[in-house]
């Protein structure tokens, strides 16, 4: 796993002038290799690739020997390399790398790629190698690519810098692999290989100690033959560009698909609020990926299938699956994947079913899944697909069938001609379609042959895997309609006149910014409190009210559903005599009366700051869902309304909203306008808020109030906190 | 789709004399293929198919003109066949399937395979053809298998009597697979034989008219050479036979997988109670394989690796999952994917650790997952393998590593020292170890070749699928180590001296039964219920007595949380109010009076009959979590105390039972006791009840009281239901 992240701040541009930087990194003029050497096979496999891959530049070697190296009259070192050196790729062992990269930038190269392992990856002293290293290309302006890499494949450009053997797809287009693992790299690169699956470029980051991945997402998603990227991560080492990055894609309808690795949870950040228990790394990493429109995946296998349809779809229109199929068997299990992931298998109309029952056998059903049997005749298969792209429910069309032959033996004419049939039908309407192995299986030349003359749109994936991208890339496309995309800009440096320090002043914060909040008073005597809940006339809530007590029911500060006067003045005394008993330094300012509210839902919203991304925002269901289930949906800050009612239909408890017995439907716009607002308090609070938590966010139809609030600060240099 | 069961059932046994009749279906001493033609594709494939496989019987052709058929010469007639016949093929239309069916009869056949379609999955006359079929072939005692098959490959016994072509596996021994669908057979199988997963049968019974699924499971459970049964089921047709087959394969140690299409819900079965509505068709079949240990999953792929490694390791000792890999990044997915599927990775001890960290290169760090990292001395692989083998905290070890070569220029000296001493590692200990391609792929002679030289346990399936099974295979060994093996027997049909007929006599019936209940008293005056309530001297609750009235709180007919005596008066008085304004005919007993119950959980306990599946009780916690979320879990009854423990973590809300604020832990032992008595009170009250509820079932710490209990009964012939 990369590790030791450089304190250096990349420069903004190393190559003034316009030309993209990474661009020319991944394309570059010319390749130097330093420490080719006819006893490596790194060296001898990477100037293979070069050489077959159809690569335009001058490939020189450097090895301080000379002679000849794979058959080719090697340099005695950079200076010699005729004509200038635009990249060097550097196989030399750990402890000559700077050397070499000295040498390099010497010769005017702008770029080095370093192979070598043994940096921050290994801990200790390579991470003080790597920060040396990072430190002098800086100065000299040179790009590190790495180091413990295996290089990257540009099939786009025609660039195979790569130190493994390798198989290019058919296609050098399509999806755009960045991953932070070289391993996890080459793993799909012969996946996709295996699968033929078209690659535009495929990018081992390694170490990222001058050039991380998110520059080379950024990088993709304007490039034409990438259509979708995927991405395998363990760290975001950059979030501010990543985001920034997210957003452009989202903006140009660029489909990024995520393996992110690493779930583990961070501890609390608040010691006072218990939402920082909520938000661990990969809660708001996943947050984040649903504010965006990433699709997130878990596994090598999905990452591929997933950026690969939605690389060939792009944005799906509205609507849901259509899925034809040979078999019974199948269609069902298509159906019961589709559910289970969100995918609606819309029915075929009346018309639709009576064209389709005159073009299937007498005893198949017009149903969607479409089992077209056995028996079909191919010559029908094209139409069968036209009628069902024609009827508007349907975003995509699905047929898994048996697999294009991969041997000789395999063909036969009926097969042939029931798979070209439906590629016909596929191939000619708005809705896009698929050609599906059953399972999960392989191409072989043959197979890659028949496809390519029949333009069949095939996909080796199997039907599990493809139902799942299918699945990820119609989440996405919605996210692509949405006609709010969430903008992530910087919080509000604005600060309050003053911090709130209690339930009472919090909740006439949340006021001042729209946030309807239950009405409260604070009695300072019982009699005053008694007077307050007469002029209520129904039960209410009598809670302590002291800037040193946050958890007030913890001990024994909240009384709830008072009625009558003696009750009223007892509980009174009883909150302010706990307050006493628990916390004898505490300011007493006495005891808030609030009208009691019921019969309604109670919702969790909590603000804090992640580490790492930044103000955030967490939203649940109160009580028992966020205290034992932990069902909150997260996202950065701000959020506006439409991302609000997003969360909310993530929760797992979601189905509440739509009432229940003696509690009407909740009112989305209602909550999300009030979420959203507490959500600006956040963040005009600035970067000394720890947390600001709403719980409970009391709604009952249409009606929206805050019945508790409390803020969370880091303690004031100038008057410490006695808490 | 298979349809319409035939309406006789099947005999017991057609072959008396001890020979088991399903074994002689599979391996029959001679075959007659009727309808042999060399213009069918079908009849080729097939002869070609019992003449490859080493069938060590006679294979005999019919065609009514005799000739030459596929380069021998034909008989006319069944009666010609020298020798008799033992099982017939059957290819001819299905007009002539009957004829031909007497013809083999009359030659004396023990049993036909009728790969003809057009019976009962094309609905209508099929369904008459297929009903003659049976009947004759049941009086004549001829067992029949299909129609509308693809046929069975016995690997076991060499008996490929399959319709189209087909590649076998190295090994035939492992899996063997049962399919309601032909198609998805073929894949199955050709999923096999792509990664090389052994297989000791594929069995597709189409449309089961005399033979069903569940017989042949049964039969493979008792095949040594079937060490782990996939099953592709769409409907089963005979419940009690497959509850059976379940048990006999717990009790024998015999891995089911299943992957289940199908999950529409059948409408509410009780309209009185609401638990039918909670039992659907594949919420009770979920409930079974909870219930006896069947693997349940999601796609082909995964069908077949969980079956594989479930072959493969059979029962696994307790503990987590190692794992090694030489790539951070697989690790790290290995870990997520693992967590997700529950599988406890458990951390090396100090002294492993230690010993590792002898033998991985110095910038590797001894951790479970474990990178061995790309520096690796081969050498060494052995032996970190047996040190983990060694810590008594793993059930098995996974090596997600490259592929063994597929192709000539794959084949390394590194690789295969790398592969070799993984699998010495892996063979040695009791400790099952897998060997996985990183991304589920294929294999070739080549790489079959050197798993067999190298003796390497490979899966091609994947670390994915390969995790998925093995979190599948860990629950089964869970479920075969239990002490308490759940029993299915049937209900006692003893009926009770009375129905109750409202609340009060029913908490009186469960309290007959050793169920906690709430003490109740019936008040018929409103003077008698504040007498009452003041004996309580506590907040009571008040609900109308009817026998007419099932949902009282729907009608007004419940009043909460009632104190002080003229409160309980006028509770009385409205509840009997309101009893009356909705339902005037009602006869009205009173009112009950008992003690509130708070600070508790409240559970939902719900039996009711299945039609299909027969008695079955579903466990929930209550309210919002049974009425909007739907969460229960479901078991045929009866259950014992082990079984509902395991209902109650099952529930997605389970967190709750280990306590919230202000809550004590619930103590499952006690819920567990009443649960199960309830279960019996169901099972007890015979065949006419359609439903009994409790709901709630009040828990709080070691207390639990039922609050309320509703018997729900199928209208008596002599007194109707007034309801």
């Amino acid at each position: 796993m990369p590790s030791a992240v450089s304190s250096l701040a990349p420069p903004a541009d190393v190559h003034p002038g316009g030309e993209d930087p990474i661009q020319r990194l991944l394309a570059p003029r010319s390749i130097a290799v330093v420490g080719a050497s006819n006893r490596s096979r790194w060296s001898r496999t990477l100037v293979e690739n070069l050489d077959n891959c159809g690569y335009q530049g001058r490939v020189s070697l450097i090895n301080p020997r000379g002679g000849i190296v794979h058959d080719r009259q090697a340099f005695r070192s950079c200076g010699e390399v005729d004509g200038g050196i635009d990249m060097g790729v550097v196989l030399v062992p750990g402890s000559a790398v700077l050397d070499v990269v000295t040498d390099l930038a010497d010769a005017g190269a702008r770029s080095a790629m370093i192979l070598t392992s043994g940096f921050a990856e290994t801990g200790g002293e390579g991470v003080v190698l790597q920060e040396k290293l990072v430190q002098f290309a800086r100065a000299r302006r040179l790009r590190l690519f790495g180091p413990n890499s295996l290089g990257y494949l540009n099939f786009a450009d025609r660039v195979l810098a790569w130190a493994t053997p390798i198989k290019a797809p058919s296609r050098s287009d399509g999806v755009g692999i960045v991953s932070q693992s070289g391993a996890t790299a080459l793993f799909m690169a012969n996946l996709a290989y295996e699968q033929d699956i078209g690659l535009s470029h495929v990018i081992a980051t390694g170490n990222e100690a001058d050039t991380d991945g998110t520059a080379f997402l950024d990088h993709l998603i304007e490039r034409p033959e990438t259509r979708a990227i995927a991405l395998f991560i363990e760290t975001v080492r950059n979030p501010p560009a990543f985001i920034r990055s997210a957003q452009k894609a989202l903006a140009r309808g660029k489909p990024i698909v995520v393996l992110k690795v690493g779930t583990s949870e961070v501890t609390a950040r608040s010691a006072e609020a218990h939402t920082g228990a909520l938000v661990g790394d990969d809660r708001v990493f996943e947050g984040i990926c649903r504010q965006y429109g990433i699709i997130r995946v878990g596994s090598v296998e999905e990452l591929l299938a997933t950026a690969d349809i939605a690389a060939r779809t792009g944005v799906l229109r509205p609507g849901g699956l259509a899925v034809l199929s040979n078999s019974g068997g199948i269609c069902e299990i298509a159906a019961d994947r589709a559910e289970e992931r969100g995918v609606s298998l819309p029915e075929l109309t009346a018309e639709t079913a009576a064209q389709v029952r005159e073009l299937i056998p007498g005893y198949g059903t017009p149903h969607n899944p479409l089992d077209l049997t056995g028996g079909i005749d191919p010559a029908n298969c094209e139409q069968i697909v036209r009628l069902l792209s024609r009827q508007g429910d349907y975003a995509a069309i699905l047929c898994p069938y048996y697999p294009v032959p991969t041997e000789q033996d395999q063909i036969s004419e009926r097969l042939s001609a029931l798979h070209s049939g439906l590629a016909r039908g596929l191939s000619d309407e708005g809705v896009p379609g698929l050609l599906v192995s059953y399972t999960s299986t392989y191409q072989t030349e043959l197979s890659r042959g028949i496809v390519e003359r029949d333009r069949l749109p095939y996909h080796a994936c199997g039907l599990d895997r493809a139902v799942a991208g299918i699945a990820g890339v119609m989440r996405w496309s919605e996210r692509q309609r949405s006609a709010s995309p969430a903008t992530h800009t910087e919080p509000m440096q604005a600060s309050l006149a003053a911090r709130p320090r209690s339930e009472h002043e919090a909740l006439l914060v949340l006021k001042s910014f729209g946030v309807p909040v239950v009405p409260t008073r604070l009695a300072t005597t019982s009699t005053e409190a008694a007077a307050m809940a007469a002029e209520i006339d129904k039960p209410v809530a009598v809670k302590i009210a002291s800037p040193n007590i946050a958890h007030k029911s913890d001990i024994g500060g909240v009384v709830l559903g008072v009625l009558g006067l003696d009750n009223v003045r007892r509980a009174f005394d009883e909150v302010v005599g706990a307050a006493r008993r628990h916390h004898a330094a505490a300011r007493i300012d006495g005891a808030i009366i609030s009208p009691m509210r019921r019969n309604g839902l109670e919702l969790f919203v909590g603000c804090t700051r992640d580490p790492q991304w930044g103000p955030v925002i967490a939203l649940g269901l109160g009580g028992v869902w966020v205290e034992v289930m932990k069902d909150v949906s997260l996202r950065l800050l701000p959020v506006d309304a439409v991302e609000v009612k997003r969360m909310l239909g993530e929760l797992r408890g979601a189905a509440l909203l739509r009432g229940q017995r003696g509690v009407p439907a909740t009112d989305l716009d209602a909550v999300a306008d009030a979420v959203m607002r507490i959500g600006a308090a956040a963040a005009a609070c600035g970067p000394d808020l720890r947390a600001l938590e709403v719980n409970p966010l009391w709604v009952r139809g249409d009606k929206v109030e805050a019945l508790d609030a409390l803020f969370d600060w880091e303690p004031e240099a100038s008057s410490p906190d006695p808490a």
